[in-house]
């Protein structure tokens, strides 16, 4: 079978220039000179020429593939953090991908963290199965990650951040601090309780069982959460609630004003993430800042780091965050 | 050179089933017992075997995976979206693989279109060159749409759509009607602009230049409006505005806030789109709905059927939009 695809060489005649410099033009464009790019550009719209990825990355041992792993993509939360991974992996030539780990599949997982798909992995999703991941392509996680798995981790101190929530609304006076949890088995939601109730016993505050509210990170679960905390008596009530989520916190404020209840007047609250809306919401929330698009890219650079075969700092990267302090909080009355 | 990697025969021997069975509890899991897929699976993890993908696809002369590009991740619109497209992909076997238009580059975008690289893409971002996406992989467009581009569309009117925000301020009585719209040349602004001018012609209200100020989707540049029609006169200030996107909206509503205007006692206000947290601001907004999941799977289904080579139906499939109405609208004074 005669294959009449337009060749390399085809573009090289009409550009006027060598098949290697055709090559180098779309593998490198750096180091070609503008009208050189441009001519091959048009020569290549021209003849439809397209290049043959898989064979050049087949001859490269490299997919060009990076992929990431995350666990809902509905939730925007990952939005910034995706954003931040694109904007280092592009420039440098690489192809991201993203898996949401929820309808993938266990056997689609599989082949994600399989060579001939992708060259390196960035986790995102603390609840893989480590087997699944381990010794397959050179791997990152970010933000979550999964315990048992060996693997540099890019993320931020849970249990201080909660501890500078915590201390923020025991500075301004209250003695029943409630906490909203994320999932059940959740890393992150474990580390956010760990750290309130840490910090609690450490300013000598109470943290009775029934101040701890379950939720899932999510708007209606921060609603049933205010629902709860309604039923509660008012001497066990507690004035002030830290939610490890800022849409649980949107949730809870919404469903609590519908009850009449005024925020902060009458409870104070702190959410956790700082997604861009809850500067606008009212009142404005008082949050713990995630560096979310600086994650992606520390992520995406010690991946990058890794497949290069560069020297990588030992262990995990901890990025600062910051309580960002709005007009969802004030002093405890009486 | 000796390869002593674990084989299919490996997995099979230690399952007791045959090498046909092991590949078939991998490829098509709905077709063995339950039993086999755990012995299996059991199998896979005890060897640590993994699928040669690249080597099974290239049998069957496909990726295994689908392309979504996207125009930018940062912005959360796109989350629904996209989880509605793996919702579809997931479960059919295909790998949903996500690109950034912003971030990916020219080159980047040539490789995307390639058949080595994905089976299919569906295409989230109407800015990308027709030339660069033609007669490569089957595609689909979804929300935006490329102009030129011969593709199947799953979108939304947005013109209409704009028509229900008119004629709902309309109907409360306002008769200075402005507009904040999206990017210049973007195809959602500018059907959603004429849309506009077309509606409030009909009902033959005026739409004077000063009524559009221009946005770009997103919360800073609703601020920015607002500043703007802070400055307008009195009796040439709107008291209605149709923003083109519900992060323009909140901006536009904490700003104008800031300066102390009632919303809605002073300005009515419609967004577009209704993300989730539009419902819990104050006053909850006015708002577009687009069923943005189920443009993601049906982009996906009408992708999955052209792969399959079934029958596809013609042209575009126009999805419906709902006028959510809260608390950011009400009657014009006077």
């Amino acid at each position: 079978m005669k294959d009449d695809r337009p060749r390399i060489s085809d573009v090289a005649r009409l550009a006027g220039v060598s098949t290697a410099t055709v090559s180098r033009a779309l593998s490198n464009p750096a180091l070609v000179s503008e009208d050189t790019r441009a001519a091959v550009q048009s020569a290549v719209t021209a003849t439809g020429y397209r290049l043959n990825q898989a064979a050049r990355n087949l001859r490269h041992r490299r997919t060009g593939g990076i992929v990431a792993l995350v666990p809902n993509l509905a939730n925007p939360f990952f939005s910034q953090i995706l954003s931040g991974i694109a904007s280092v992996l592009g420039p440098a030539g690489y192809n991201l991908l993203i898996a949401d780990t929820r309808t993938a599949g266990a056997e689609g997982l599989l082949a994600y963290a399989e060579p001939s798909r992708a060259d390196g992995l960035i986790v995102l999703d603390g609840s893989l199965p480590a087997a699944a991941l381990t010794g397959a392509v050179p791997l990152v996680e970010a933000c979550e990650w999964v315990p048992g798995l060996v693997a540099p981790r890019v993320k931020i101190d849970n249990r201080a951040a909660a501890g500078l929530a915590v201390d923020h609304l025991a500075d301004l006076g209250h003695r029943r601090i409630g906490h909203v949890a994320g999932p059940r088995g959740n890393v992150l939601s474990e580390a956010r309780l760990s750290g309130t109730a840490e910090r609690l016993a450490a300013r000598g505050l109470p943290f009775p069982a029934g101040a701890v509210l379950q939720g899932d990170f999510s708007l209606d679960s921060g609603r049933l959460a205010a629902l709860a905390w309604l039923e509660l008596a008012g001497d066990s009530r507690p004035t002030a609630m830290f939610l490890a989520s800022d849409a649980m916190a949107c949730g809870f404020i919404a469903e609590v004003q519908r009850h009449g209840i005024s925020v902060p007047r009458d409870v104070s609250v702190v959410g956790f993430d700082d997604i861009e809306l809850v500067a606008h919401v009212s009142p404005p929330l008082t949050t713990i800042r995630q560096p979310r698009a600086a994650l992606g890219r520390v992520a995406a650079e010690r991946l990058l780091r890794r497949l290069r075969g560069e020297a990588d700092q030992e262990g995990d990267t901890i990025l600062p965050v910051e309580l960002v302090i709005r007009a969802s909080t004030a002093p405890a009355r009486e």
